[in-house]
């Protein structure tokens, strides 16, 4: 496999190449990901998320600028559909981007939303490992806060970034949607709209009746993005944020929990998939599958079934024996 | 399970708490769902769909009015945190609402859009099932159409309206968060606005440039929900899709698809969750997850070691059949 090689060499061709074949979670990505362990960099990664319309990707956008004046390099990932990294954008939005498009320290590649819902949160967490070990300092992960595979993707991030606009309104929103809990840090975006006081006043009231803040107070930040106001401030934010957790060992841990997470999800996917070609194989399994679909056996009876019988356990076994050798 | 008796007998309280546990995904939910499968009723499903602000909340309330009024009762699941169903919403939407909470032939649920992300479509499939049971005509599913996990509820559903907006602008982006390829129909909602005929134009033409147009040409309705406005007509067009899925055999053929992958869902959620009691309880497994989390060996090398274990298999089997006299 010399692309990991040529990658790790610093070309931007086989990054590229090798994120796609994450995307498509291929055979090949076991072999990659293992090969890419023992060479993870030092990256720092940052998620951005939020409802749409809330200006997330001008935040992307000019974070990355504050961060190329430190000489640092930069990856984004937008696993966001309405994001203007990943194409959805008016004019203007491409225009601005321009200027990071063809900066060769700054690698943006959008992620496709669609597939399977475990799929893009563990392949959102591959990309930002490609990206680290290629040398990377900083990762920026853009997701619309709405649905739950987006907030999947955020644990695999070491500092969480919610951007706000006044009229998203509705602090309780904010909640239900799961994004109160995941926030390191708050932005309040658009700051120069009325009703941007009150919303930041309403979350640092609702940050200070939560009992957990003992390690890290959220600070609750106000931006306008667009006229490049308070990005200084909120980057500052961020490189607080990294300390403490280096400081206090939680970086390490966290990173231990996404480990943890991530071996378990490979195990689920990879048993999943052998039991697909079991039942596509397998007669008898192949039967229970035809009761379940005109409706003869309910589909959990079916599963208990098939999940007691002998014949899974002959069966899977004789596969993965079969495979062995040529792993 | 004197539980079921009392929802089949029409018991509303059994069947918010049966929807409860279905929620929570507790141990009781196969006992449940076996019980439940002989006495299905003959519930038409409808999913909305669409991004945030595009009037899906006011397009079921609508729809609801009208089914009621040709004396079908109706169910709705508001699977959206930002419907006003759920409780996110301003006080006017609240106040519209109260006709059909009052109304005994109307059954409301919001689900919490959090927890797992396979959790959510299959809870979402088995609170169908539920009302379905209870006896209702129509049942309504609201999703907001931006995540993964939310497309995915949708499969549970028999036709699919996209609600969309003339500002929500830009097709591209319909497409892109993967409606287009599973709307049935298209609501262009707040047609009253600028920009609707541009809207309805572009989806019709793109429609036409599908070339699996034999069985269904899909719709563009437009509707102004809050005037009720071209709701009879989104109503006729939902009668008339359904009649085409029963006159082709299409609606048996897509629940059959339902309940194979409905299976496959169980079969996987029960091995992984036996999975996780194994790394707990065996010793070897848990040595595998200690090396991953402090980062000795990569997840996808000891799952690799893990799924070929032998002990995995005796463990597995021991797990099994120890359970089995009790189930």
């Amino acid at each position: 496999m010399g692309l990991i090689e040529e990658m790790l060499a610093g070309d931007i061709l086989s990054l590229a190449r090798l994120i796609t074949i994450l995307e498509r979670d291929g055979a090949d990505v076991p072999q990659i990901m293992k090969q890419l362990y023992p060479r993870l960099g030092e990256a720092y990664c940052i998620g951005i998320t939020g409802p749409p319309g809330s200006g997330k990707s001008t935040v992307v956008d000019r974070l990355t600028a504050v961060m190329r004046q430190r000489g640092f390099t930069v990856g984004i990932i937008a696993a966001d559909p309405t994001s203007p990294f990943t194409g959805g954008a008016v004019l203007g939005d491409r225009i601005r981007m321009q200027q990071h498009y063809l900066d060769e320290g700054v690698f943006i590649r959008s992620m496709a939303t669609r597939g399977s819902h475990g799929g893009l949160p563990r392949a959102t967490g591959g990309v930002i490992k490609l990206m680290s070990a290629f040398g990377k300092d900083f990762i920026l992960v853009e997701t619309v806060g709405v649905g739950q595979t987006e907030l999947d993707i955020m644990q695999n991030v070491d500092t969480v970034v919610v951007v706000l606009v006044p009229e998203a309104g509705d602090t309780i929103q904010t909640m239900k949607a799961g994004l109160f809990e995941i926030a390191d840090i708050f932005a309040v975006n658009k700051a120069d709209r009325p009703g941007a006081d009150n919303l930041a006043t309403e979350l640092e009231m609702m940050i200070r009746l939560r009992s957990d803040q003992t390690r890290w107070q959220v600070p609750v930040m106000t931006t306008e993005a667009i006229n490049n106001v308070g990005i200084e401030e909120l980057y500052g934010q961020i490189e607080k944020h990294r300390q403490v957790l280096e400081e206090t060992g939680r970086l390490s841990q966290r990173r231990q929990e996404q480990r943890r997470r991530e071996f378990l999800e490979i195990v689920e996917s990879r048993v999943s998939e052998e039991l697909l070609k079991l039942v596509e194989r397998d007669k008898e399994l192949g039967q229970h599958m035809a009761m379940v679909e005109t409706g003869e056996v309910d589909p959990y009876s079916a599963a208990d079934e098939i999940l007691r019988s002998r014949t899974l356990l002959a069966s899977w076994s004789r596969q993965m024996t079969e495979r062995r050798p040529k792993a």
